[in-house]
């Protein structure tokens, strides 16, 4: 018999660039009355991520180019957050119904490349994703037991929309000490018979998990998840990068 | 403080075509002492459901076309299997690398059109997906109340890839009483921004959680959610259609 509980996390304070989210975390969790155990993973909404890292963009400091101000025209969009997302792309894949399905230098393929004004605190600034969300998570691990002693898995999550369904389901963009791949393919079915094509997406799973388990307007970033100790692992492993789909093996690009 | 809490069901015997689904399942969680309550979503894997509505296939029964036989030659299947994948989708979409990506008759785009041999009894028969996934969950759920007096919401769940990303998550392919989609696309942030892209798939994220909550061996195919009583609903509600983006809507096809 499974279980997986989770629980969000009261009493985070709105962060600033350089604060100690490791720090935040902890204290946070011991006002709840909430363990940050080994076997816990620690899953943070990558806006709280971005915002002590300064990953923030004032907008009044972007000079939009004449291909940023070619597409805001075409998708009514503000040419300087256009420029942004230029910026953090790779590759625009789409720019159709005002919004542009871009791929990040991360690798991630999802609107706008992360790009985001809401839940950020001034009107003329943008929050973009983390640079490195593996690391981000790694240090946050590695905070978190420096602080605790234990060594719960940490997760950066981002909502992303979806090819063919509506909505979005949060997605993980960065992972340490939790498997973020589940590989059953060539194991046996419960009738012996050999899985083809299961292989699971832990760490995405975990990171939906974490949305539905917080409101939108809560400032509730942080939600501790138990359950997953069978995926929580000593070492930080092989982090989020793991989920990518090269671009030569997508068959939707 | 969001809480969400899933349990999987032990001891849901191997089920055959005419099975009383609900029975089974509201007798197996007596057994658990796990209440069936008003708030409690029931998220079962399709496999369960399409075995009692005989969604099952002979492959001995199945005469391949030219077109089968052809994709099952440059895709190393078998060519009745392929026949049987053909009958279940509208629309082939892809047919690359030993996969082939199918827009079903129901409109989910997924591998192989849910076309399954993993869990199935005998190795010349292949599982197909329900007929109509949310009428299943209105029945199941009628039947759930019928016998405990009580209106969980009920989900009908398998595992899709996705574009972009390794590993499969699970999506609802149907349900009955949870809100599918939650729209906060015009609401306000913390800060009293408003939101523009903020439109959750519920239950996708359930099914997600449902998945992350059983393991792929362990015959539980039954799932109970707690703490999602924000989006259960008195009413069936629209199911899982909701979340089927139109083709004409769709950047990636």
């Amino acid at each position: 018999m499974g279980t997986v509980a989770a629980v969000s996390l009261p009493g985070l304070p709105e962060v600033k660039p350089g604060d100690d989210l490791g720090q935040l975390i902890a204290a946070a969790a011991a006002r709840a009355d909430e363990q940050l155990g080994d076997g816990t993973a620690v899953a943070v909404a990558h806006k709280v991520v971005s915002k002590v890292e300064g990953a923030v963009v004032a907008l009044a400091d972007v000079k939009p180019s004449p291909r940023a101000r070619e597409l805001a025209s075409a998708q009514n969009k503000d040419p300087r957050a256009v420029q942004v997302v230029l910026d953090q792309s790779s590759e625009l894949l789409r720019a159709e119904r005002g919004v542009l399905i871009c791929r990040t230098h991360h690798g991630f393929v999802c609107a706008n490349a992360g790009v985001d004004h809401s839940n950020v605190p001034a009107d003329d600034h943008v929050l973009v994703l983390p640079r490195d969300p593996d690391e981000s998570a790694r240090q946050l691990r590695a905070r978190l037991r420096e602080l605790t002693g234990a060594r719960p898995a940490v997760l950066v999550c981002d909502s992303f929309g979806r090819a063919w369904r509506h909505g979005q389901c949060d997605v993980a963009l960065g992972c340490a000490g939790l498997r973020p791949l589940d590989d059953w393919r060539g194991r046996r079915d419960s009738a012996g018979r050999e899985l083809t094509a299961t292989w699971l997406a832990v760490a995405d799973a975990a990171a939906a998990v974490a949305d539905l388990t917080r409101r939108k307007d809560s400032r509730e970033p942080v939600v501790l998840i138990r359950g997953l100790e069978r995926h929580v692992t000593e070492a930080d492993g092989p982090g989020a990068v793991a989920l990518l789909r090269p671009p030569d093996e997508d068959l939707f690009i």
